[in-house]
């Protein structure tokens, strides 16, 4: 078996708008190939904020002020993105793998991701999403659909939606295939679409699920070798920003655990990142997790940057 | 091998909100899966006219007035909907599939479809997208973006883009690996997202590929031993809507040709899937076509109903 590595691209390198996409997706292609070409099947997994933020809001608008468009759940606001961001990365990367004369197929696939309903992330949802509204607006939406709002300093009420954790990746069936079959494959765009089950299969549900989360899951289901989380920074540190910081290229579970103890790693920043390193370290011991940025990955896979965590 | 069936899935098999699908998938998903079991690898090629027409007007007019939503070109939009879409339609047919105790896997494949630049269809584009505007704005646009505007009767201005045909499906080595393995594969949404082929790989063009033509295309480079197109009537008919109108169950590729020479088939409703279905039997002599309606599927297959169309 091919090694695999999973990799977990953050929004930076994707841009917000299609312009940006279309010009940023072709050096993280580039990239992504350099990785392949170390001798690993590669999987994608990406954000979406910026873009699940923009498709949201373009409907939540023309809604709001024409009668033509109706209003779009934010679940399928998700996969629109994933057919989007898949679009524009697959299409680069196979222009960057014909540039190198690699005949490999590249797939995405619309990827749904369950969560649990009763995942206490549901009863303090933290992810706001969309517009401002008024304080009358939102009273009404919160009666009329059960959104939750929060009040964002002077610019009115935006709705928040929950973070829960990952149970399982509806399609990871057809993923394990074409990975097996040394494709590349693009899922669990944005987190993956989040669904809950009922008696009559899945239904999507208004939450994001945190990516870098999602691609340890994905990581470990796949059992792969290397867990690669792309960032805006090529190390990870602790004392960040601080006089005495120092940049780690090493780094056990447990040092890791030590940091987080002493609150080393922000929140809704570095720590999901180390945390979900750490998940796929534990159920999958001779893993191995790699944070570094984008630029720098090929580097880092070769053990010249970036941090490196095992068990 | 097992047997292969390509379905083509009509607009109305999906509704224009996102409730409305929701809704709709479930009776198709039980369709496909009727024919599933009997006994075919199906793969399913679906429209997206009222869905991408409405990512579509909602984009144009957010970006008209508010300055957050940047202008989101038409073939992005197309690819929005093959996630949109494909996640109602593989959540729907996993349920279905589970109702009835069946493990099949399901994927949604974002797809390009390439087609040439030098078509003759690029010259005059016909098929009306987006808003309407003043003749102010059209002529605007124009100069700006090159874009095609076509009068409509007393409402404004509509923009209008080519409907090519489909060269040849990008991801085929995928869909054709996923068929392979006997998943149900969801491909060539709106008829692919369509792309041109330059020095640097493919890039998006606004356009429409008939979705009928690309499911044609398909069921050709997958060898398919059945192209099922999916529409409003459960046969054909000549003297449509005359006293003298004749549903057809039968048809060789010799007949249609004769109708279509007495221009029996309206343009823009079934003459392309009469033409769709001539194109498949042409390239496969021994394959089959059907045409009938979602409700009649099954019937239609068990050769109680519908339309068949052989060399």
């Amino acid at each position: 078996m091919t090694r695999r590595l999973v990799i977990a691209l953050g929004g930076n390198a994707l841009g917000s708008t299609p312009k940006e996409q279309l010009e940023l997706v072709k050096k993280t292609a580039s990239t992504i190939v350099d990785l392949r070409e170390e001798g690993y099947d590669v999987i994608i997994g990406h954000g979406n904020g910026p873009q699940v933020g923009m498709i949201n809001l373009a409907f939540e608008f023309a809604h709001k002020h024409q009668a033509d468009t109706p209003a779009m759940p934010f679940a399928e606001c998700g996969a629109m993105t994933q057919g989007y961001i898949g679009y524009h990365l697959q299409q680069a990367i196979q222009a960057e793998l014909e540039q190198r004369n690699r005949n490999i197929p590249v797939a995405s696939v619309v990827t749904q991701v369950e969560v649990n309903p009763n995942d206490p992330a549901f009863k303090s949802p933290v992810k706001p999403i969309g517009m401002f509204y008024t304080k009358e607006e939102a009273d009404s939406f919160r009666r009329e659909n059960g959104y939750t709002f929060m009040e964002d300093a002077k610019r009115g009420y935006r709705r928040v939606v929950a973070s829960p954790l990952p149970v399982s990746i509806v399609e990871l069936p057809i993923i394990e295939q074409l990975v097996e079959s040394h494709n590349i494959v693009i899922t669990v765009g944005g987190g993956g679409i989040p669904v809950v089950k009922d008696t009559y299969g899945y239904h999507g549900v208004p939450a994001v699920i945190d990516k870098d989360r999602a691609c340890a899951k994905l990581a470990l289901d796949l059992k792969a070798d290397m867990l690669v989380i792309l960032t805006t920074v090529e190390k990870v540190s602790i004392n960040y920003r601080k006089e005495n910081q120092e940049d780690l290229s090493e780094l056990t579970v447990k040092e890791a655990e030590e940091y987080m103890a002493q609150g080393q790693f922000a929140p809704g920043s570095m720590l999901p990142k180390v945390e979900s390193c750490l998940s796929f370290l534990k159920g999958n011991p001779n893993g191995c997790a790699l944070i570094t940025s984008l630029e720098k990955a090929k580097e880092a896979l070769e053990g010249k940057t970036g941090t490196r965590i095992t068990l």
